[in-house]
């Protein structure tokens, strides 16, 4: 079983994806999708469509984790998150895989064992969990590691 | 020349179509694409991907036009708003359409000449300049109209 992270953005959004082997687990990839460089929105969109889509292709993950709602400080980042969700969100849709949600509190929770654990401390237990050697990978593939792994958590304990 | 105009929701989506003939205008259609039965925000999403792709493709407008940012009361509104408005924007880029934007308050200002008119007033006034008989369409379907219209005056008061 496959599980896709997707920690979304409209700038660089991350994915890692884990692969569920009996009681093990493995990382079977993580990267970033960085649009930073296109000024315009609509073309970051597709971009993003593009990669995910792609990734989804190569991988089949049988289910999708991504971040719920949560909130910024600008009513425009906001509007620009969600753009960028909804985009995700769509090739979910249109891979027909089922979408979990945590907040980030559930996900700090699962993977570092505390709600308000920082990126450096999600960034050392995923490494550490997963046995991962130091890699060029950012935060955002790290934190997209961190949502699958905080589903794998969930489906271990749940009845 | 067909411009599209769109006023995007996650729910109701309104959609509308203007011909230019020389200098005239005629519109060429308007609905509403109704999403609110289906309660799956992903399920909604793909619906209105759907149903917007189909629209582009069958009267292959030269120019989209969109409500930019505005401001709700709710957090939440805005992050749901935003999803369809970026499933809206994806569609957009992948038909290769240039996309414009205008406030409500520029639209309203354009079609009714007050930017504060009421959605009664720019129904009025829309179905006054295109000469539409009363029908059955939605506001949302007359505020797409609506902004068609507004991208219609500023092409003509453009230098």
């Amino acid at each position: 079983m496959v599980i896709l992270g997707i920690d979304p953005g409209s700038r660089y959004c991350g994915y890692g994806l884990l692969e569920v082997q009996g009681r093990r687990i493995v990382a079977a990839g993580c990267d970033v999708i960085n649009m930073a460089r296109e000024k315009d929105l609509l073309k970051r969109l597709d971009m993003l469509y593009i990669a995910i889509d792609g990734v989804m292709e190569e991988y089949k993950p049988e289910v999708a984790v991504v971040e719920s709602m949560f909130f910024q400080k600008h009513i425009r980042s906001i509007f620009t998150l969600g753009h960028a969700r909804g985009v995700i969100l769509l090739a979910i849709a249109r891979h027909k895989i089922p979408l979990q949600e945590y907040s980030p509190r559930e996900i700090k929770k699962a993977v570092v064992g505390n709600g308000n654990a920082s990126k450096q401390q999600v960034r050392f237990m995923v490494s550490k969990m997963l046995n991962l050697k130091s890699t060029q990978a950012t935060d955002d593939a790290y934190d997209a590691l961190g949502m699958a792994l905080c589903h794998w958590h969930r489906m271990k304990f749940s009845p």
